[in-house]
């Protein structure tokens, strides 16, 4: 093990000029003008993980492909098997005006790099892929098999990993998913994730009269559909913060005493929250910290709301039409399918008489939670004590990474949440970044991972 | 008069045609890229006014010009002097796929001509020209003199008339203003309109984060600013219809019990003005017909709402902010400047300490009241009845025409509301039409109308 650590120390400078020329590649995947930026971002990645030593392909789909490199295994090994899971493509980078230097040029200032997809998601992957070169160059042992799955449509729904998942699902079987690609509170804060929240989206539009009306020859006879639809929602939250749907509540986990001490060792005040997002006071459901609010409790959000005229000045019309995009944040363990009915039926019975109300269903997903007390969770932390020098903390995260579901249902195997973000990376904002500390950390991580999860 | 009769019957034909190369022209007021056809259409109306044996002229602004063009008349004249306003520029015809023939081609189908600015205001204000120039051609003494004022800024805010009106003081110093720029209920319903709503105009912007938040990141614990306007503004009506603002109806003149009565002689009922807009169910202020509630009561419309995302699908952000148009209408005699203060301040008091509120000041407008007991008044509604044969109705309009409160306060002149619209027109819509019933009948009622008023 002192060869690998050894190694890695010795190598950082390599490491970071290769870890750049990966962020070079522009692979949005959301740009149709970037498909070949994402075919060659594949390709360099595919001989990257066979330079290193890793069997690797590309598995072609009909969006971008999949890269799959496995370590060298002994026949009939009976050693452990993970997946490390990851993406090589990345959020579009505009606005590009708020960049300080071109998104696609990764520039170094102090321990911070600079470049979309720094921090979401090739810094924290390459990390891993780092960890296991210095066993395989050092010829170390490697106590785990390990199949790495890098994808190319992470950033656009994950489109065709299930399938790919179903395909090979005997390869991919496995003990657990370990998968950085989200965040620690701070670098004294190393973490492991077990919950992520599910989601439900909706789109509601109300319609009113047939089109635009006169607000002198009509206004105060007719219903207004903007103020329909701000009385509908206006309804929907009490003072508390507390969404007032009957059964929007259903099947939320609570928080046991242990997960609300945990929460009680974040770092950082609702102050220097507040500071951060630029508000001068917090609003959230009574009974529960701002950080509880944003990862354990559902949520009711508007995303977007439309109606009538938008440009300079002003127009004098009732708006035919008012809509709202919707997205509910859903919490373990509750029920998708079952808390988009309880809205629908909410909406459907408190929609006024003088307007007509068309509802789109979106996506959905359920929450994720994995008590992390079974054995690769607590090798996990023991990695992550070891490589970051403080005590890990347990984290719910507050977003939705619905391929994790996927893996648990496909494959029946739980993941291992091991984020190497810090908080103000500016992952799908300009200036993204990525701390060199947690990536040469994260690279340590990654190497005690293997180690301790090898004696599970 | 026998002979201005015959000669209006004579020439319909003939008007018809003018009426058309009148339409051709399109002068959108608001279309930059139209000033040459204002212009070209200033010079053809004031050349026509020449043909007709008007003194006619071009009035040069820093906006449109205005045509001035006046009956020919003694020295010394003691006939009494009257003012007959109008404009010539035209709302902008978009969409124009909604049109069924082209907007400056017009087009005849039975007894409706179909083109932009036939109602509003070409064809309504090219009647009375009609009917002077069948005095002025059959050498029958002209009981009043005449000032033709027809601007070509009426549909971007009358900016110049002011002006024009302060600097020409004396020579338009007049008995009253004649306007026919508004409706009639139906051809056998001819009104006149003694009362018109005045209006405030705001812009509420309500400003959360710094930037848009991630709502998976941040959700739960700070305030949504789309949630926050909803909750705003869906408490300032209640279910009766009543506009919650303390104040909001001060200075309000009630309904008279005979107005009333002339409220209930309308034609159409509330089906019919459903089927009309296109609702299942109309909603207004408790205890006043829809009729009422459209003319007679203030409101608070929402004219548009923006806020966060408004594209395809979803986007999983809180807002940064959201943003509502507001317009209220007002009705006599309530005082703008207050109202306004009362809307503000109520705005300031609910608004949650979880955001921070701009509002923006638009334009405002005193509402418009005159008895129609006055000579004028009475000289009208005689001049209505023989021109249409049916008794007149006494109205009160809607909309507001803030010109109107010009003529009052720089010429001590009170206006004259003879509106030759029908519902069905589309003024500002798309497929404008004029009735060449209401173009005929309009020249007989200002022919009979100068008859009326030279007596009084």
């Amino acid at each position: 093990m002192q060869g690998v650590l050894d190694y890695l120390k010795q190598n950082q400078n390599r490491f970071l000029a290769e870890f750049c020329e990966y962020l070079r590649f522009p692979s949005v995947s959301a740009q149709p003008q970037h498909k070949t930026d994402l075919q060659a971002c594949a390709d360099w990645l595919v001989n990257h993980c066979r330079q290193i030593g890793l069997e690797a392909n590309i598995y072609l789909t009909k969006g971008h492909p999949i890269v799959v490199a496995k370590t060298p295994r002994a026949k009939n090994s009976r050693q452990p098997h993970y997946m490390v899971y990851g993406h090589y493509d990345v959020q579009p980078p505009e606005p590009l005006d708020l960049w300080k230097s071109p998104p696609f040029e990764p520039k170094i200032i102090g321990r911070n790099i600079f470049a979309r997809g720094s921090t979401d998601n090739k810094g924290q992957n390459f990390a891993h892929l780092k960890a296991v070169e210095a066993y395989l160059k050092t010829n170390t042992p490697l106590p785990c098999d390990l199949t790495f799955v890098i994808e190319g449509e992470e950033e656009v729904g994950s489109e065709c990993l299930s399938g790919f998942l179903k395909k090979n699902r005997k390869e991919l079987d496995c003990a657990a998913v370990v998968i950085s690609d989200t965040g620690m509170p701070s670098p004294k804060h190393p973490a492991l994730g077990y919950s992520l929240r599910g989601i439900i989206a909706l789109e509601i539009t109300l319609h009113g009269p047939d089109c635009d009306l006169h607000s002198g020859g009509f206004g105060g006879a007719v219903d207004n559909p903007a103020m329909a639809l701000s009385q509908l929602l206006g309804q929907l939250r009490d003072k508390n913060g507390r969404i007032t749907i009957p059964g929007f509540y259903n099947g939320v986990l609570p928080l046991s005493a242990y997960e609300r001490k945990e929460y009680a060792r974040l770092p950082g005040s609702d102050a220097t929250l507040q500071k951060l997002i630029g508000v001068k006071k917090l609003f959230g459901e009574r009974g529960f910290t701002s950080s509880e609010q944003r990862s354990a409790r559902p949520t009711f959000e508007i995303n977007g709301l439309t109606s009538g005229y938008q440009g300079e000045g002003s127009k004098t019309i009732i708006p035919s039409w008012a809509r709202a995009k919707i997205t509910c944040r859903l919490v373990p363990n509750q029920d998708p399918e079952q808390i988009r009915k309880a809205v629908l039926a909410h909406l459907k019975k408190i929609c006024p008489p003088t307007v007509r109300m068309d509802i789109e269903i979106g996506h959905g997903a359920e929450a994720y939670f994995v008590p992390p007390t079974g054995a690769p969770a607590q090798a996990a932390l023991r990695a992550l004590e070891k490589a970051f020098g403080h005590k890990p903390i347990l984290t719910r995260e507050g977003g939705s990474i619905p391929i994790v579901n996927q893996f648990k249902k496909i494959l029946g195997a739980d993941s291992l949440l091991l984020g190497l973000g810090l908080p103000d990376d500016n992952a799908h904002s300009p200036n993204e970044k990525f701390s060199l500390d947690c990536f040469e950390k994260g690279q340590l991580m990654s190497a005690y991972l293997w180690q301790e999860l090898g004696r599970v």
